[in-house]
């Protein structure tokens, strides 16, 4: 049987989405609420890694066993088990050659930024505080020009072992949100390590007027880290969903 | 001197907001930061008490000292001294009578329940989960009928040593919010014990079709505790605002 998990939870107290030695992570604790179930050890493939701190509505992830249980059983059984930070929002049975990894035809991410003068209590974790005033409009013009085919090397993490660094995105924008939120939304058939994380720090730069909306296409050109600005921080991103040839994709908003 | 702070807090890790002997606090919590900063012992005045798990987004609270320093000031140090789950909003000077609980004229709780068949991992310390379906127009009739004065004894926890229980509610209603979210808002003279949470609680078993919308008349002019149904978690109630008769309402939303 192979069986696919869409998963929510709050990265805060997670060494981020892959197994680790020394490290609690959100893979080998779904590993292990499964394992419990299934009485065998099981290997369970998400769609990508997400970082420590990073959290998720909608991770995508798939795993083998013989057992056929009722994809509904793994539900409430796994969400019994689970950490309350860790909520198995569905299950479904699929092909045997269902990878959740590379089948993932598209992934939406959204990064929340607080803009007010004073943190929050409550958004602590869950959104990066920037006391100063962010222009939304170049925010949002800026992030118009991540959209269509580039290679991305630019808002890529140095050091990065990759074989090339094209990426399509389909959509990306920024809106402003109910209680001094402002929320950076992209969807792409992939991403490279700290993508997401380093456009909004350029975004976040836009916002204050270092850098003028157009300044992206020169920094996307230049195919250079260090024209592109700081890492945003892990805690205000959100893996939203992840979609898959054939199945429905699952709409989670924020 | 006397200082109005408006504070927003995380109520999860706290015994509430009333100073209690080996237990951690809010008011405890403020008053050591700002004792830290005028270098004598402090009194904290809260608006009220919040219980256990009660989050506040403006709570108002005074207090009084020798020590001239700019209000500004305040919100830097404390906000530096504080723990990141208590965050000062604000502080003013106010006239040396001015007192948060005696002057206090309305507050605004709201109270979120989130409504879907899976739990949240991200909301789970800032809304009730009830996975039946609720009907939102069926709370929000019901709702209705605490606006106006009343003798609110049937949503007052028992054995509250209290003189009169009649209170004047302005607001009251219940909406439905993005992502599943339904919240209760509600805004009155004063609260009772528990007033907030036993009406939500009602409003959850009309919202399962167990009572009557116009049931919430019935059960308020009974003034028995026993009539209403259980008291909703903490978890899920926000102290919104509190408003002065000279001091501009600050205003939230959530």
């Amino acid at each position: 049987m192979n069986f696919k998990l869409t998963i929510e939870y709050d990265g805060t107290a997670y060494h981020g989405w892959q197994r680790q030695k020394n490290a609690r992570t959100i893979q080998e604790t779904i590993e292990s609420a499964i394992s419990v179930m299934v009485k065998v050890p099981v290997r369970l493939i998400g769609s990508g890694r997400t970082d420590a701190g990073v959290h998720a509505l909608g991770q995508a992830a798939n795993f083998r066993c013989e057992k056929d249980l009722p994809p509904e059983a793994f539900v409430a059984g796994l969400n019994s088990l689970l950490p309350d930070d860790i909520v198995i929002r569905g299950c479904e049975k699929v092909p045997d050659e269902f990878h959740a990894q590379y089948d993932a035809k598209l992934k939406t991410y959204c990064y929340r930024i607080l803009n007010r003068p004073i943190p929050s209590a409550i958004c602590r974790q869950y959104a990066w505080f920037i006391p100063r005033p962010l222009d939304v409009d170049a925010m949002d013009q800026a992030a118009r020009h991540v959209i269509g085919t580039h290679d991305f090397s630019s808002f890529e993490a140095t050091g990065s072992p990759r074989s090339h660094s094209q990426r399509t995105v389909h959509s990306a924008r920024v809106i402003k949100k109910a209680d001094d939120i402002i929320c950076f939304e992209i969807t792409a058939n992939g991403f490279l390590r700290f993508m997401v994380r380093n456009i909004v720090g350029t975004l976040a730069d836009v916002g204050i007027g270092k850098i003028r909306p157009d300044g992206f296409k020169t920094i996307i050109a230049a195919r250079n880290r260090d024209q592109a600005s700081a890492t945003a921080p892990a805690h205000g991103l959100f893996l939203v969903c992840v979609r898959y040839a054939d199945a429905a994709a699952v709409p989670f908003s924020r």
